[in-house]
């Protein structure tokens, strides 16, 4: 717990996670984390979820919360109805107020962002993108958030101007551990070659991915590949077709890879085969920095 | 159970199921299946899981009884050796003899195919194939076998010269009900226009596959698209890349699809966009061919 009562609360609120931050004038005061995730919530059960991890942190007065993710989904607590691109990635005046039975806490959403051809949304990264512009100030290129579903967003003057999502996240998780393929790819290790292999055959002949998945299970029968290597050529198979559909994207643009560390180091190698150097900011500081600038959207007076 | 016992016993055994025929000397006299499929029996439950099915139609005399499929794996009953390609689809002297407990049958597996480069297996589709090549006669050209693991094989003078593996089938699997998508694919209808349009765009763009799956999901929430055009548009779109990559297998080529209906006329419509016409043979059917080949491959005097 604080010494001090926080400013505000930060909130990132996605499907399977929920974590807090107590926010004073110099950053960070506390932080709390929960797997009250929003897919495992009902409406009535999110603000006794956060309540549970930041009534330690509220005092007298009523404190602003702001919050980005899942959370504003239909599904969610609130919904935050999406904004279309191209748009600031948060803007005044765009915050959802939640009403609450708490009176302590003031609670608002981060609306996500939504582009209708080709159809695509996007449910927090928006938060990171604020962030990451606040952090890199007049950055005009693309940011790449390599995750779950991986977004690459076009940035123009402050705004998003486009952006589209790969499930590459997901196709991995589901094929390494659904699949025939997870009998081969026990394990946690890491075969570089592997991956740059893989990542080599998708990105120069991505028409060909379809044939290049069982093989990973036949060469473990017939020739002993490795659960390592297998794990690793999958990833490289499947961020490689990514690259191959996001050239558009990537193609001799200023690229800023935002998420986790293992993650954007994939990325960046795999971005550094095309001969693109690509920056890497922490998905953290991107979120809460974004998150900080929602709230110096509010203004202080509507604390 | 058959008025006369049977000549021999034919039996498809793959990972999720068991199926037997009682044969005679003028086909079928009894058929039976259950759900004891090779995934979830450990070797010594084999035979019984055999007998429950097939005991009735055992006679005072020993029964031959000849099995396909993942029975004939290393975690099956009793492994049968893959034999390299290019081979017949199923040979004589190729048999695997499975010892018994029970005197009355006599168990043989057909082995399955390998290649060694590009690696891939087969097991049980061999058998299919032979029972084609059985049913058609003299046939030079390709055989697809469109399922979970679909197969595509080139077949000369009689022999398996190559094959490949493409997991569309499991893919489609796990992405309409395991992934984010199945949120906008319940039920259990069809549009044909979302899969012509799905399998239009992959054949023809397959390098950006990975940049199409999301969209359904994006489409749901955002146009309405609905349960069975976004179902119908996977299905498409995984066929469709399936077929960009086996192109150098049916381009200009005399194909047979062997499969479950449903699925084979997929194929087939999509096999007419490439102005490709492909006959097709029912899966059941050449099963019990190609077992009877390899019954036929015995000789009688082995009863």
């Amino acid at each position: 717990m604080p010494q001090m009562k926080p400013d505000w609360i930060a909130v990132d609120w996605g499907t399977s996670n929920l974590r807090a931050w107590a926010m004073g004038a110099d950053g960070v005061l506390a932080e709390a984390v929960s797997d009250d995730g929003m897919g495992k919530l009902a409406p009535d059960r999110f603000e006794p979820a956060l309540l549970r991890l930041i009534s330690g942190w509220l005092g007298a007065g009523q404190t602003p919360v702001i919050a980005c993710g899942m959370v504003g989904a239909r599904q969610g607590w609130h919904e935050a109805p999406y904004r279309a691109v191209p748009c600031l990635p948060v803007a005044s005046g765009a915050l959802e107020s939640v009403p609450t039975n708490d009176p302590r806490i003031a609670m608002r959403i981060v609306p996500g962002l939504a582009q209708t051809k080709p159809a695509d949304v996007m449910r927090g990264e928006e938060t990171q993108i604020a962030g990451a512009l606040s952090l890199l100030r007049d950055f005009d290129g693309v940011i790449c958030l390599p995750g779950t579903h991986s977004k690459w967003a076009h940035i123009s003057a402050g705004e998003v101007v486009s952006f589209q999502t790969y499930m590459t996240g997901e196709m991995f998780a589901l094929l390494s551990t659904q699949s025939v393929l997870r009998h081969g790819m026990a394990g946690g290790g890491w075969d570089q070659t592997a991956f740059d292999e893989g990542l080599s055959e998708a990105v120069s002949r991505p028409e060909k991915i379809a044939a290049r998945l069982f093989t990973l299970r036949a060469e473990g029968l017939l020739t002993g590949l490795t659960a390592d290597a297998a794990r690793a050529r999958l990833s490289g198979l499947l961020i490689g077709i990514e690259l191959a559909a996001a050239r558009p994207y990537w193609l001799g643009q200023d690229v800023v890879l935002v998420g986790a560390q293992s993650l954007t180091n994939s990325y960046a190698r795999a971005l550094a085969t095309q001969g693109l150097t690509a920056r890497t900011l922490d998905a953290t500081a991107c979120t809460l920095s974004g998150l900080a600038t929602a709230r110096g959207l509010l203004g202080k007076v509507s604390q």
